[in-house]
């Protein structure tokens, strides 16, 4: 008999929702997307030694490859409702597969998100989630609609993910504060529910700062202008490592997760306002400006030169 | 600069639908779902060595990956409409990823399938593609509709790929016609659609014959007595292979990609036109019966043994 993991995982991500006419089972799943509201869509690949090192707990991995898909839902004002999971495993280890689904469902739970479907095949190591949300007609936050004047914010805290990562690398143990935000990064989902009708542009930092934010300047067709001295640090960070490095990390480290986006000035106190009800704290880290550069300014206005711009795939 | 290799592959895969708001490019697409209209998601993964020998052919390997998946939205009776794309590769092979999109872009114009989103990361070759369609709400064709009495229908012919892959393990080049069917499965979308009204249940046939009409008559609580002699041959299998290593084939061969559905005997003669009409054959194989038992019967009306019921991951 086949050795069904899917079934397996199923049992422990279990979220109900009335709108899953049909779940995993079938050849398919069948969904019922409401009405005036658009459907959201993403799919992101977690690696083994590439995404997460190698001896990372499976219930770490199970959260963080939902997570990173959450993330992305999170920075397009998207409600999360769907999951499928694609999990290549190099055996059927119903150890793993348990504290895997223990990790996923940890967060499915939290964001009500019901795993619909997946698939599980015999290979290296890597996990392949989908994640499916919704939001009403037009309120969607995009990557292309910053405009020149906007101040640019960034929820929580930048850099502590990347800071864990150098100690994990130095063979040391890192942490626990900053571990936890490279093992199990919370999608900020409100705070994008938040922005919806507020921000003119919003993504998700998981390449590093400077390069999402590179993004949302091709996108939009301008530049911006960050202060490094206003960059959100936790004090575990600042307790770890030297302001150079803060800064490094916090520009370029990746893994972050927090939401970065642009308001116009006059939104400001709003915004503020309604991520704070969420719960959720944010920066205001720099201005949009015409042109097409991503500047980093210190205290006296001068530009920080910046070397490693971010995470980039086949690249390292 | 990150190396785009989404980029790469949207410039290949471009069909334009209007049903698609903001497609690659954000954190996430954004998508219209038609009213009265129910959504059905599914996701497979192909990997290196285990799903299609090293070797195979980048086209074939970016066809199949979408093809699998187009063949559960068939299963279900779905009109497909998107997808999103996991690739990971070993390395940054610009010509290989030409290679692939090509194969996966000559699929999904076919059935006018748009790419809207996708990943790309570093790690040994795997392939993890989610489909999305659509059906009007109530006409799905799920697993758990078979009656006792029902006939048992597939399309197309059994084995081909299964005997492909023989020839293959072998060290030899497999003739033309059945490496075709091994590497570019055809998704039986025309005959999900035809099937929508009368089918009761429906798979696709991906596991071997046997091992997915289990699963329609565990879902359904029936049970299945199938007619050897009956089964669905083509005349390149025939004349490669003696009639034991057919029936094998065609029973637990697998990666068919056949519909397999059972129809009431009322509605047996409306189920084959309509499906002549999409240019596609069906054979009669079999009737649904009261019980559990999964059963393979010869001229003589006597249960023939078969021993390997299908593909099993980490079974083998």
């Amino acid at each position: 008999m086949e050795f069904d993991l899917i079934d397996a995982i199923r049992a422990r991500v279990n979220i109900a929702r009335g709108d899953v006419a049909l779940g995993i089972g079938d050849d398919a799943a069948l969904l019922d997307v409401p009405a005036s509201r658009q459907l959201v869509a993403c799919t992101d690949t977690l690696v083994a030694g590439v995404h997460f090192p190698s001896g990372t707990a499976p219930e770490d991995i199970g959260w963080k490859s939902l997570a990173v898909n959450l993330s992305d839902l999170a920075a397009m004002g998207a409600e999360p409702a769907w999951a499928l999971l694609a999990l290549t495993l190099p055996d059927a280890d119903a150890q793993f597969v348990e504290r895997f689904a223990n990790g996923f469902a940890t967060l499915a739970d939290k964001h009500a998100v019901a795993l619909i479907g997946g698939d599980t095949t015999q290979g290296p190591l890597s996990i392949t989630v989908t994640t499916l949300g919704f939001i009403p007609v037009g309120a969607v936050l995009a990557r292309d609609g910053a405009r020149a004047g906007d101040s640019v914010f960034v929820t929580g805290t930048l850099g502590d993910a990347a800071g864990a990562l150098e100690w994990l690398l130095d063979g040391r143990c890192a942490p626990a504060a900053l571990l936890a935000r490279l093992h199990r990064p919370e999608p900020r989902i409100a705070a994008g529910l938040a922005l919806r009708g507020l921000a003119n542009a919003c993504i998700d930092v998981s390449d590093g700062l400077l390069a999402d934010l590179g993004h949302v300047c091709a996108a939009s067709g301008v530049g911006v202008e960050l202060d490094a001295g206003a960059l959100p640090l936790s004090s575990a960070l600042v307790a770890n490592f030297d302001a150079g490095a803060c800064r490094q990390f916090a520009l370029a480290g990746g893994d972050d997760y927090e939401l970065c986006f642009t308001v116009p000035p006059a939104c400001e106190a709003r915004t503020v306002e309604a991520l704070a009800a969420g719960g959720c704290g944010a920066t205001r880290i720099g201005r949009i400006v015409a042109g097409s550069d991503v500047r980093v300014l210190d205290a006296n206005a001068n530009e920080i030169e910046i070397t490693h711009v971010g995470w980039e795939h086949f690249s390292r």
